[in-house]
């Protein structure tokens, strides 16, 4: 597959800024920076970022919807979900989760910062790579 | 073209809502209620909306993210610009501005209601019918 045809969205750089949280490799474009915050995110097959929480006092979170590929969305405790172009994730502050793609398929997401007071970022532990190979099983 | 295939995002119901300010028919999908308001909006072929401006006394205005076809946004007093999957505006509070698919192809969108305080709409008047039909003349 052409990199630059996964998803309607530009593909970007590589997502070095966030790599040290992800497990294999994923692109970054920025596609607004002022207003709301909008990124598309872009997975190869495999990669995936770690367990993360969106910290805010008021507001915050992150919105991800879903523009190609197959990946998933975990929150901590609850079953995974498989996610399809169209999916739509609401995210609120202080839910530990993670996503990404599928293991044989590359995944792309646009990304919506909710806007928020004294918002940060947790970065946790990687997924627990056994669980996440058997996720391919599963289809 | 299958409506139901024009955009990743679902269709929706028509947009009965808005159809006082729209020439032609949309539809009109909410993505996402909580946190930020997303929805996905499709237009007919021919379909556009009137000018409009969104007022906010902090905040507010709306970010576009095409997902399909082809389509026209244009700021009062500036050139249409034409709009290709993959393009993303920023409409400012305070702009007034119309939308809307070309006269000769269906057109989806995201939009995205940047949150802020006093939001509210002011519908104008329609988009010059001559001015509109001869966008099909610009290809």
């Amino acid at each position: 597959m052409n990199q630059n045809e996964i998803s309607i969205f530009p593909l970007g750089e590589d997502n070095r800024t966030y790599a040290k949280y992800f497990i294999g490799k994923s692109y970054l474009k920025m596609l607004s920076t002022e207003q709301v915050v909008v990124a598309n995110v872009t997975f190869e097959p495999g990669c995936r970022n770690n367990w993360h929480i969106h910290h805010a006092q008021n507001g915050g979170g992150q919105i991800l919807l879903v523009t190609a590929g197959k990946g998933f969305y975990q929150e901590y405790g609850k079953l995974p979900r498989e996610l399809h172009p169209g999916d739509v994730i609401n995210i609120p502050a202080g839910v530990k989760h993670w996503h990404g793609a599928a293991p044989n398929s590359w995944f792309a997401h646009l990304a919506i910062e909710v806007p928020g007071t004294v918002c940060s970022t947790e970065w946790c532990e990687p997924v627990n790579e056994k669980e996440y190979n058997n996720l391919v099983q599963e289809d």
